[in-house]
């Protein structure tokens, strides 16, 4: 398939369900799911998709990917909260991107229904859901692994500017 | 934002670019990065993207999210490919959902302008890309996990089902 077929084309999604959070301030949301240890929050699924919940709630963890919805027009050069340099948007969990996707891998508390209570929430309250998926580590990276710009963050700068503490 | 917002809307992305694999069959694809070890492929990004990638090649890996544009109509409980047993789509990563996006972390071997040489690629030669971003292990989850269903399939049977062998 040459590259041109896909430029042309457009994918849509429609949201699953969407996210309850605390946290109703882009400024002051946390930017991972490590940085919102323990800030509960849940996703409520549309009902008519409640049957795929089944099996989910054996996973102590799960995958988010979601809508960002309050990010408005994309850059390809952004600066990360966690530092002050520049760098090129895809090396980067920057919010400006040219397709607003996030992820997060959040604890899942429980299932009721169509509601999964969850842990770790980084995420604005409103927040249309595209897709739920199982966190699983056998799946995941082996072996040594680089981490490119993000190294030179210490743990407490990262800490600090990722909880978005004022 | 009441639920009804989101229900109503539906989400256009657009490739940011196009995956070059080996892979041209779908039952004859890996499930995941995991299970295709080594094999090497590209991910073409649209020149108009290219600046976006700057700072990327300091990470060893990175997550792809994509479009399972060979994925046909959805069901809420499937039969994932590592068992037999029918599960909720959303514990599952089989590609009949109503979102069909995927995700993989796949290694980044080189950068070369708007070309990612990569390896450990379990996806369709073709497939549009949506985002890429860097893999951060400190970001990642800590502490114990529950991987539900996929706890009682043994490694030798979700190898030779994941590889897709014959």
């Amino acid at each position: 398939m040459a590259p041109m077929e896909c430029r042309e084309e457009s994918i849509s999604y429609r949201p699953i369900g969407v996210i309850r959070s605390p946290h109703v301030d882009p400024r002051r949301t946390p930017i991972q799911p490590r940085y919102a240890a323990g800030i509960a929050g849940s996703i409520e699924i549309f009902p008519e998709f409640s049957a795929g919940l089944d099996d989910l709630e054996g996973f102590s963890h799960i995958v988010l990917l979601y809508h960002f919805h309050r990010s408005h027009g994309s850059r390809l050069r952004v600066v990360p909260y966690l530092d002050d340099e520049e760098r090129g948007v895809f090396a980067t969990r920057a919010p400006h991107r040219p397709n607003a996707i996030r992820m997060s891998v959040v604890r899942l508390v429980r299932r009721e229904g169509n509601i999964l209570h969850i842990e770790d929430i980084d995420a604005l309250d409103g927040t249309p859901v595209l897709d739920i998926k199982p966190h699983v580590p056998r799946f995941g990276v082996e072996g040594a692994v680089r981490s490119g710009w993000l190294e030179s963050v210490d743990e407490a700068t990262a800490t600090r500017r990722g909880r978005r503490d004022p």
